[in-house]
């Protein structure tokens, strides 16, 4: 052992918040009891929380989980479970850790699930062969006070709108506002959103396929006279159509699309030839809730 | 300037092959001519090569075009020019660069287009709405000689079979080598793929088309007793449906889903439960060429 | 205007938590006023809290300061501003666009700082060269209610320790349980901190070495049964070293490193050669708090 | 088997250049013989070339390596070899294939190496704990015709000078050209390089250690009138400190640093707050060699 100083004198402290669990551990499942397959794949987190004092403070592991059974656990577990949702699948994990582990009384399970899509060779969809998509599903589970709260979301919803949108109206008589007014622009964004449910049992699967469907909607449906209006009409917009979600919200990068000053050139460029910049970009973030 | 050491005598050295530029030009451009608007986007990489002799060695940059002007005239020529595919838009950069730069001789433009695809809020394609997509599309124009070298190409897409592939009758008594045989296992990969083309006009954007779809058709319909022989198939059925194409070269990772062990716990596995291994991978390479 | 859907009559929402402003700007401020220059670059998000309900329901933008405004500020404030710290600068920044924005009530700024090294030709810190460093410093200024709460953290700190580690004790009759016990491996970690401040003026550089250095410091100077008792001692030994701050929390990842199986081959292997396995990994996070 | 469409009459094609092998092989070797324990980590890919066609056309693997093999071959001859540099394990690789793979004849290694910096706690060299660096070392090594042709190189110098850099007298009268000439500016870079050697044995580990110190010498040691200049002048430095080398090849992006205008706000700014662009970058490349 390496003495690097003359240790000081400790001070008293305690062990805070904290969780351990595995990370990134990447599954997939089949179903081939048809001869169309069904395939879903998941990057999954377990989390586990509880009275771990002794392995933090005196280095105590006894009657703690390792890791490495967490990992075995998902996979395990996925076997003869996770026959429904990432959410119900988390569920039965958490409940699993809760009564196996002796010190374990809680914790949260993670999951980002990758969207595959049936290959449609000659026009028609296929049994076995999918590709994967770009927009990624995503939901939490936690366990506190032997209550689960979900959480559901999805993250790289890269959408863009050529025309219907603008922005003004806002402060300008300001030392640092150099920004001229428009209506009309172009504007994108990917869009990450999450949302959680009114008591009750839910139709996690049907609940995401109607969010992202109704995301898409309204996004399309209105001039947008700022991303925060258009954050605030997406979430009116799956409230009403989704009773059992109770509040959503939205991470709304916009990614600013610059006409380039093509003037100095002697050319026009009357919103047909952007730079599309990758940074900095305007972030809104908020949540939508029932009243 | 600081001084670090005593100089010793240079040995006599010369500038070898080389090339200067502007590399990733975020570029989009919208039609906006008629109510269904359409749109591009490239990431554009511009190179130049000549005669940069004197800037290399004597610090001389006399006729020497700035990186900043060839981003500003990518943008400029995309307003009256790239009316067509992103091979054709390279051509015109190049030949531009070939003319106005006194020391530019040649050079290459190589672009990664992203798609966006029309949102279908109700099913019905917008006219002014789209999400981007994960295959990317690629293309490499190089002027050497007075002539154009074309190379198109595609990135990122992620298929995978659940069924319909092996991997048997290799060489089993080896020292290192473990893995059992089988004739059944899930088959995943993310091709990238780029071509060359026969002489003649070509019409890029339906090659690319063509060659998109028929990659997608024909992984789906055979059994595959290896990646290359798959990769090999691929490249026969292009070249079979696209005259214009002399050789097409694929890069196939095998992504591999290992089937967890699941008889340690009393669980049968029988290809339902996989760990997706990001790393290693086995990754084949290769050209398939018209005889 | 698009109609995709006879619109259903809207039900009863408000807009919740909400924040808005620019993120990724990239900053860098370069102090000339001595031979030996100095300088510091950041990327920083500012978001704003307020009263901004009429542009998210009504789209009414009055008074909003554009995010291209907050842009514009913080390289505008920089200039004279940001002498000291990022903490220092993040109050800066907050307390002018609650004074500026006259919706603006609140908010938030947060920074990664990229820590550059003087270049050592011949051995010699060099005047006006650098080389950027893996290790980022941390920083997050939040304003609510009149006060400032800071938060300050390094990330990217990848260390590794071949002896003195292990995991043994742990619940091994378990039904997933397969993992052996071990007091002999190698230890990996990438390590993510953040720490807040008991109340009183803070020499946040100062600070910011201490714990960097402490941390590096306890990491090697003991025995580790877990990853979960060195993330205990770590701040156990900065909560010793550094009065000023409260409490401290870690995020450390179990970087596996798996001894390759090779007596298949007829070769020992003892602790030598290693699989470095990026997935999945161990995840501990905790805090240590002053009692 | 899916038939998608009536199968057109296959063209005549055959199989071109190939290859096929293992990727991303994440490898750590520990030396323990010493107190001082000593550490290697090494990502791998090998490639293999050889009479393939069966395997490719026919769908028939007979005598073929399985990727997995190469994959245990890589850990298991790291044990006994793996003693000296990454490119003498290339050639080690490269030969155990050609000899155990009976349609192999040729192949590639390369090598992506982390570098391990032991700790300092308390100022002194730690015996067995390190942190990794941002500096990465390559290497290639390329078996064709019974010999070998080894490339080395490093990536990921992310450097930078505040002053001593500028460009101009460039062709100033061409449309497109708006940039301002300047004889003071920041120039950063981040430097990839590669080298080829003389014939003869050459210290693999010894050569990087001179090139990447020269490179950091030469880089401080110059007004640089262009990137283009800086290049020629480190690839004349190198080749004059290292005889063993042939020729260098540098990769050396010009990451902008903009000022930002702030004469807008009233304030000066003389080259003291930047804008750090990301994109898009200047990119130079070229090859210096002896005469």
């Amino acid at each position: 052992m390496t003495q690097t100083q003359p240790s000081p004198v400790k001070v008293n402290v305690r062990l805070g918040e904290n969780s351990y669990g595995k990370a990134e551990v990447n599954l997939m499942k089949v179903n081939r009891s048809a001869d169309r397959h069904e395939l879903r794949e998941l990057t999954v987190r377990v989390a586990m929380t509880g009275a771990f004092d002794a392995a933090h403070v005196q280095g105590d592991n006894t009657d703690l989980l390792a890791t490495d059974t967490v990992r075995n656990t998902i996979y395990g577990l996925a076997k003869e479970g996770f026959t429904a949702s990432p959410e119900a699948f988390g569920k039965e994990l958490l409940a699993h850790f809760i009564q196996t582990g002796p010190r374990v009384t809680g914790g949260f399970a993670e999951f980002t699930e990758y969207q595959w899509e049936r290959l449609q060779p000659g026009g028609q969809a296929h049994d076995h062969a999918f590709s994967r998509q770009m927009l990624r599903r995503t939901a939490r589970v936690e366990s506190a006070g032997g209550q689960f709260a979900v959480t559901s979301g999805f993250e790289n919803l890269h959408v863009l709108k050529t025309t219907q949108s603008g922005w003004a109206g806002y402060l300008l008589n300001e030392r640092f506002t150099t920004l001229p007014e428009t209506h009309e622009r172009v504007m994108a964004t990917n869009i990450t959103a999450k949302w959680e449910y009114q008591p009750g049992d839910v139709e996690y699967d049907a609940v995401w396929q109607q969010v992202t469907q109704q995301v898409v909607e309204t996004f399309t449906d209105h001039y947008s006279p700022s991303m925060q209006h258009t954050l605030y009409l997406l979430g009116q917009a799956v409230l009403t159509r989704c009773p059992a979600i109770s509040r959503i919200w939205f991470r709304m990068p916009n990614i600013h699309h610059l006409q380039y000053n093509l003037e100095r050139f002697g050319l026009d460029n009357k919103l047909e030839i952007f730079h599309v910049d990758p940074e900095p970009y305007g972030l809104m973030e908020g949540w939508v809730e029932r009243v």
